[in-house]
């Protein structure tokens, strides 16, 4: 999937909601235990119930891994459950991976050819030769951790190099690697007015905004300062979505949660 | 393991080689592709001929994530198998790992209790909130990438934050952490002279170095500079000793080089 088709489902779709699928067996509604997968279960309705009220999903990996081989197995029927049935769909693995060349190619791999995603989210600390073999695939986009919306974002990320910050020197540095064009970026909404700063260096990425809702970051704001001509930002919502309910009805909460912020955002798109 | 107990070994071995297990199916002995996981198969052969010579074994995560479910059932074998028949082999999984606070807890808790790895490799760019879920572990270490042996470790690691580099700041900042006995660090082997500047601040703990054969790094500089009263260093060699030969006695070949390595590890031991 193209950045311009994805701009075209926000248009018709009035919408830019992401929604983080991080799921918890702890958390998901305990009926769903029964099921031969209730990881995948769940996936399955809070997806038939939102697809229509979003234009992507984000499983973050850990949740799964933290099931082994189970969980890599239901991570599997999710994507491919997204890919058969809703193929207009942007998908995320939030992975957060990133190692040295040839083994970064291989989980690039694992992440586009195997298991199908259109994208994933990568680390900046090792550099170049660590994400540009992300940027060789066609039509696959590679989202580089910027600024973080959780507290630590405070411990490196912010710290001034001289002339900017190290995240804006991460985002500035990463425009001169080959491929750049696949690059999204990982923005946390809790600092919402960096957002102006980081479109003077990159007007025309996509950035994708976590901590909207459970986190703190205010969607007004985001969009003030995030939005550009091509629309420009995935807004994402994990748990404030998925977990609003755990009773039988979740999938209807959620969706009811789902539409809430997709009214918001037609209504922002239509200013 | 306790870092104690891996003293120990270290001690009574004469060695504190660690070995890379990172199987590529293109690159492992063709004969191997019959065997039902060949994966499993190859680093069996390999543990075996090489365990006395090392105290150590890292399976980086990328290879065995690109092969799917059969990858992560090979690896779930090979840790198996390490902990079963060799209990007294301190196990990484290289796993660059790293999440906000939730999320890293679902990776800490997938590494170290379903897998049953000692030790797991982060990364520090999300900063304290995404590293102390995996300190909370008892006799379980993580093990932060500081300086990596890639090229790309001057794109931002050497960045000068005005008192000192980026990666100095890494280790300083993560000496305040809650239960930061339990951190080990990542020190590229290419610029073994940095490692005295790192000693004046983690003299206590233990270093993971890679880049030491393949990546250009010497032995002799990299424990000149690195070692301390308890050894404190891992020398990781992967590619130089598993692909040493890809013919019927690849097994054979990988434990003459990791002996050279043995050999010159006890020497340096017993000056």
């Amino acid at each position: 999937m193209t950045t311009t088709q994805l701009t075209n489902q926000i248009r018709k779709k009035q919408t830019f909601l992401c929604i983080g699928l991080d799921v918890d067996l702890d958390k998901i509604p305990q009926h769903l235990l029964k099921e031969e997968d209730p990881i995948f279960s769940f996936n399955k309705s809070i997806i038939d119930a939102t697809h229509h009220l979003c234009v992507a999903y984000k499983p973050n990996t850990a949740f799964y891994e933290a099931y082994g081989i189970k969980g890599w197995k239901s991570l599997e029927k999710t994507i491919n459950y997204l890919n058969s049935k809703y193929p207009d769909i942007f998908t995320i693995a939030d992975a957060k991976r990133g190692d040295i060349g040839n083994t970064s190619s291989m989980y690039a791999k694992a992440f586009f050819d195997d298991l199908g995603f259109d994208s994933v989210t990568v680390a900046p600390y090792m550099g170049r030769d660590s994400i540009e073999p992300f940027l060789t695939f066609e039509d696959k986009y590679t989202i580089l951790l910027a600024l973080t919306s959780n507290k630590g974002a405070f411990d490196f990320q912010t710290k001034n190099l001289g002339r900017h910050e190290l995240y804006k020197d991460v985002i500035e540095t990463s425009k001169s690697w080959v491929n750049s064009q696949n690059l999204m970026y990982v923005v946390g909404a809790t600092k919402a007015e960096y957002l102006r700063d980081i479109r003077k260096i990159i007007p025309d990425s996509f950035l994708l905004v976590p901590g909207v809702g459970a986190q703190g970051g205010n969607l007004q704001d985001v969009c003030r300062y995030g939005l550009n001509d091509q629309i420009g930002l995935l807004i994402n919502s994990s748990r404030g979505i998925i977990y609003a309910s755990n009773n039988i009805d979740f999938s209807e909460v959620a969706a009811k949660k789902a539409l809430e912020l997709q009214q918001q955002m037609a209504k922002i798109l239509q200013l």
